[in-house]
């Protein structure tokens, strides 16, 4: 057994695959493997926009680059950007010690939902390059370990839709553990992450507390609202803590819990600031510095729990998918603004 | 009232006082303000060294530089590194308004938990620079707004033990929240902070469970092990994730709780291996990557909730101190190691 894929590390060795500068995504299959019949790379943002200014935004230049990386990594991860993406496709082979095994079946088709920076991958042939959403189409085999989440792809939901949504499955449901009926909420950046939590909200509150969204953007803030996710809209600029705390003040004070799907860096201050004494921040932004917030809420002697966004939930993806079914506003508001080609 | 001092922000304006380029620390007091007559600034290490080097280090250059710093933004907020530190002295005036107001008197002797990059200051005079403790004793005034944590120093400690306590007291007593009887807990880094924690862990666990250090250094490992504040000690580079983990495996499996009180960067990984699904990893090292933390969590399918060590907890200086008065083994550990001029 192999949980970590240490097996696949070429070089260096003794590394986690994430860390590797080199995999190797051969056969045969570890019995706690699972292989992938690659269908695309949904290529990560950063990582795509290097590569295709660095091929002169050409799609067969793009083509080449990304055949190039994998060929020379085992693996598409980006040694500009450090960036990877993930992955859809059909399931190939089961091992029969992979945790799935007997929840998946040769045929299936799934997401990973975990990096392409740790996932082995060889690429056969590259059928088209698609730079309006990012995404490489391609045939080729992808690994699995026993430790990697991934997502049944639903049929009911086309798969750009799908995908959007899984990209941030874990920030609604690691809200949803810390969600309590009557809680006061505010939501810190009302982009797709701040949308799904916001819905999660709405269910978990059932009608009871209060659900906020702040963003800077008016035109997010009036995305929320129209999808009807949030009971108000607080236009503040979370880079201003002393401007978002005045709003808060005006908006009934600080909160129960400060979700931070902010998108922008220097909001930590913003965040522990409108989180009452015994409350809790939950960071998902990846912009957020840790020492910010500790030594943000230690300068103002806040005591909070101050929690890292794990991107990791069991059962974020069912969950996730779920309130994208039974929201008709969110479904929407995700078809209109992240899942459309740009 | 002004918990966070905003009153006192000379410039930019409309900023909170840690991110002010100058503060005011003049007279009138705030109702809701403490001043204090300083005795000594603990100057933050990463600082003094910086001002020490730019002095040639001639104690007189020292003092003229601090004093430079404080004149120039009512603060010792150093402009290279970004640090502070923290003082010692006796209090002055209490405001009505102040939360002390009642549990501090004129003349009792207090060391502020807040960062000095946020402490309004006014240096009358340097009476000496120590450069074997990092400290500039002078006289002075300090403003220590409603919202900033202060420690009454203990007349049974010397000042310099109760210090050297003080300054990571956040790490035990959040730990103490965490702590159940019966838990596997692992302490990454057996440096100051993580021999509090172990301490606590010794009383929280009551002789359940077990308490278990790591750490590259034999020698940190030996004294908290002479010290009686753990019931095994494994010798890791905790920049070694796969390393680590097989230490871990060979010590009875990943643990409940881990805490990270590691002084180098890259010890993420190690932390998040180490602990069980359901489990919880607090980051206390100052080191800590925000992404790292979260997206390796991610990558790994690892379901734990990861906390950032909030330095502020209720109560957290007399915690401490009674577990200082209550090991010997931690006291002579403290005498030795971070109380005593080096």
């Amino acid at each position: 057994m192999d949980p970590y894929g240490l097996r696949r590390v070429v070089s260096p060795k003794g590394v986690l695959p994430q860390r590797a500068d080199v995999l190797d995504p051969s056969l045969p299959l570890g019995e706690d493997e699972v292989s992938i019949a690659v269908e695309a790379l949904n290529v990560d943002a950063a990582s795509f926009r290097q590569i295709e200014a660095a091929a002169g935004r050409d799609p067969a230049g793009i083509a080449d680059d990304v055949l190039r990386i994998v060929q020379a990594r085992g693996k598409l991860h980006n040694p500009v950007t450090g960036s990877g993406g993930m992955l859809i496709g059909r399931v190939e082979a089961v091992g029969p010690r992979h945790p799935a095994a007997g929840a998946l079946s040769p045929g299936d088709r799934i997401a990973t939902l975990v990096s392409l920076t740790l996932t082995p991958l060889r690429i056969d042939r590259i059928r088209a390059v698609r730079p309006e959403v990012e995404r490489v189409e391609c045939d080729g085999r992808a690994i699995l370990f026993a430790t990697g989440p991934w997502a049944r792809l639903p049929p009911d939901l086309p798969d750009t839709l799908a995908l959007a949504a899984l990209d941030v499955c874990g920030a609604p449901a690691l809200a949803a553990r810390l969600l309590r009926r009557g809680m006061r909420v505010l939501v810190l950046g009302a982009g797709k992450s701040g949308a799904l939590v916001l819905a999660q909200a709405r269910e978990s509150l059932a009608g009871t507390g209060e659900a906020v969204a702040a963003d800077r953007s008016q035109e997010a803030l009036d995305a929320v609202e129209r999808a009807g996710l949030c009971d108000r809209a607080l236009r503040v600029d979370g880079t201003d803590a002393v401007g978002t705390l005045a709003a808060v003040e005006g908006a009934g004070g600080p909160f129960d819990l400060v979700v931070n799907c902010a998108t922008v860096a220097g909001t930590e201050m913003a965040s522990i600031l409108s989180v009452k004494d015994g409350g809790t921040v939950l960071f998902f932004s990846m912009a957020t510095s840790f020492t910010a917030a500790a030594l943000g809420a230690e300068g103002v002697g806040k005591d909070a729990a101050i929690l890292v966004g794990n991107g990791y939930v069991p059962g974020h993806a069912d969950l996730t998918l779920g309130l994208v079914r039974r929201h008709a506003g969110l479904r929407a508001l995700f078809e209109a603004r992240y899942a459309a080609p740009r």
